[in-house]
């Protein structure tokens, strides 16, 4: 058998723990698959003294993890560290110029610094390969570039982010509000200390971002990517959903327009026979819609040690193997720089509008009346209970309309001295 | 750009005609995904005359398909003409001679030449691909060989055969009687006039072969895979599965045990919350199972000229960018041979048990001594209706027994004069 490919692994969190733990217990299997074996020979972390429960004797220590890619014998260059820019950025950037290829789990990155990293990796014509940075161990990167190839598609719907599911998953499960839902998440270690980049969507906006340019072809753009969290969807409105038939899941949304590429992340509403509105708790799902393959599904799980180190070193298999896929699919000046971006200013669909108004006569009259002067038609209506001068949830569902005017019609309502506190309003997406 | 790859194509039916108009329709696409344009140059059919609805000027014409092997342009050879032996395995025999690539999307040849076929890529060095073979449009095959390959995989379960899915989804949603249901996804074309293949279980046990090879690391081998249709499916059973939480899907498993490999195609109920028992009509889905990836599902369209021609197409991108891996995931040599099969006799699970007594006093008494004195222990039992003197039927689920003492127990219960006709037994299956 041919040389070990000699991995040098920066970061030894989680991630790198896995990674460093799958090498070694499946060993044979990983061997047998990439034609030789895979080790990891040199390693940097922030803290040598700190005991990671596993053993790092014989492997080569680095203080700075850009000095790894010097490395004289590392054939490939692993990064978990995270982050778009710092330490993170400058070895892969390193690594790269240096014409060693490059793993890396780094979602933020790739979004972000994902075109002129694939810049440098095809002019020093080496792989930079990122199955980790989206849904953990689903292999939804090499389904796109590969396995769909041969389509031309039209959209892409995730749930890319599985904090946000699992939260929303209990909040509909237990008929909880947001905000103790989380902070028993943060107890369990289902979500970080400083939740934002899970919980405000950026983090499935990084995904989000990466699946677009991959399906569609064309420069990643981070961004154009609109993001809107959980942090306001209620209680409340999920039963409302539930009532409807719906369910509310934080969704990524990539979809190829007439007029260009529309990217989104924000809560939706998904019909609740959806395949994808029954992926709960911290499960991811990406489904794929090509013109020749139809609607495919991936399911499995978004996070976690194990997931993304088999992500990882499915990657590293590539490498060994030799099997080399441009960065984006195509090459970088085969990709469609043109296609332009468009704002969810221009979205079209339907919408749940949920007001909590003073139960008086009148007021359906006055919030209809505003929904007819914008052009917005109704497809149903639910008053929950009555409470004569009391606050009622009265929830209104739309046929497909434009968000300009949905958005001028939750200003109307406001400005209305019937409405007790802001609308809710949430988009509709057939899942 | 380089010149175009060169593809000979085997087979003119629905399939041939799919491949042909995705290469075209999508070429841009296509040419870039694959860093060179991809053309049909020759083909062979049956019958020149015939008109298929799509233009085959400029092609060159071969009557005998194996003649196509030898075309001096041809880069690669798709064969999509179905059938173990014949003019297919003729054909991908020789165009592996030849060290000339082949594409196939017969799952009958693979599963049951594969492992031959695999020793003569290898000794030409040439790749032999097979993604439309399993689950048509869904990459199952490149996601198993190359997605999850770091992973020890434990089982393969899968909705292998969209013609038998449609057949149960079906009889479930409108309570219908198999045969009925057959005639009219005959009559609709979702069944073949001869659609034995189908639902005797024989199609899904191709593929389940396939998989299990895969994913085990080891030998394709058809022979041992237990194979039982969906004809002896009622729309009785699929009503009371469904009172007692359950579907009735027919499925492949594949499992590795300690003992050796188990892989097993038949009528099994699930429950109705797992994800594969929402996998409804013509749909196609296969969950693997690793140790460090977790549970991965994919759920996507099984046959049809589209995804079919999707995922041979996707073989060709590969070929084009000179991305190999061997047939089997690692080299022949690297294959575990060793690993033994294990029959349907050593099966243990959980059962499903079905009776059709004649209601009076005793007879419960009769048939739950039989299974005590089997060992059988019983989780639940139901009994629906009560006539006295009539037949009604019994339900018994069982706790985890084995195959041996079921299989006596019905034999023992068909034996008394209380049973009115054969008792049905169905395996339960987590999903």
């Amino acid at each position: 058998m041919t040389r070990p490919l000699a991995v040098a692994l920066a970061g030894l969190g989680t991630v790198g723990g896995g990674v460093l733990r799958l090498l070694r217990e499946n060993a044979d299997i990983i061997a047998g698959r990439a034609g030789r074996p895979i080790a990891v020979t040199a390693v940097s972390a922030r803290d040598r003294g700190r005991d990671r429960g596993f053993p790092l004797a014989g492997l080569r220590w680095y203080e700075d993890a850009e000095a790894l890619a010097d490395d004289a014998e590392a054939d490939v260059v692993v990064e978990v560290i995270g982050g778009a820019e710092g330490k993170a950025r400058a070895l892969v950037e390193r690594a790269l110029s240096l014409g060693k290829p490059v793993v890396s789990a780094n979602k933020a990155l790739i979004a972000v610094h994902g075109a002129a990293l694939a810049a440098r990796a095809e002019a020093a014509g080496v792989p930079l390969a990122f199955e980790a940075a989206v849904a953990g161990g689903i292999p939804v990167i090499k389904v796109l570039r590969e396995g769909l190839a041969a389509n031309r598609l039209s959209r892409i719907t995730g749930i890319l982010n599985g904090t946000s599911n699992f939260i929303l998953t209990v909040m509909r499960e237990r008929g909880r509000e947001f905000a103790e839902v989380l902070a028993e998440a943060q107890k369990l270690g289902y979500a970080e200390a400083d939740p934002s980049f899970d919980i405000d969507g950026i983090d499935a906006a990084h995904k989000l971002a990466i699946l677009a340019a991959l399906a569609f072809g064309r420069p990643v753009d981070f961004a154009a990517v609109h993001v809107e969290g959980i942090r306001a969807v209620s209680a409340l409105d999920i039963a409302l959903a539930g009532e409807l038939g719906y369910r509310i899941k934080l969704l990524g949304i990539a979809r190829r327009l007439e007029g260009g590429i529309e990217a989104r992340v924000h809560p939706a509403m998904v019909p609740a026979e959806a395949p994808i509105a029954r992926v709960d708790g911290v499960f991811n799902a990406v489904v794929a819609e090509g013109d020749f393959v139809g609607r495919v599904m991936l399911e499995g799980r978004g996070a976690g040690a194990g997931p993304t180190a088999s992500a990882i070193v499915a990657d590293l298999i590539d490498i060994a193997r030799g099997r080399a896929t441009p960065v984006w699919g195509a090459a970088n000046g085969a990709l469609d720089a043109s296609l332009p971006s468009l704002g969810i200013a221009a979205h079209h669909g339907a919408y749940y509008l949920r007001l909590m108004v003073v139960d008086r006569p009148g007021v359906i009259a006055d919030v209809t009346a505003i929904l007819r002067d914008l052009g917005v038609s109704l497809e149903s209506m639910l008053q929950r209970g009555r409470a004569p001068g009391e606050a009622v949830p009265v929830v209104l569902v739309t046929h497909e309309t434009s968000e300009t005017a949905m958005r001028e019609a939750v200003a109307r309502i406001a400005a209305l001295d019937i409405a007790v506190e802001r609308p809710a309003l949430i988009r509709i997406e057939r899942g």
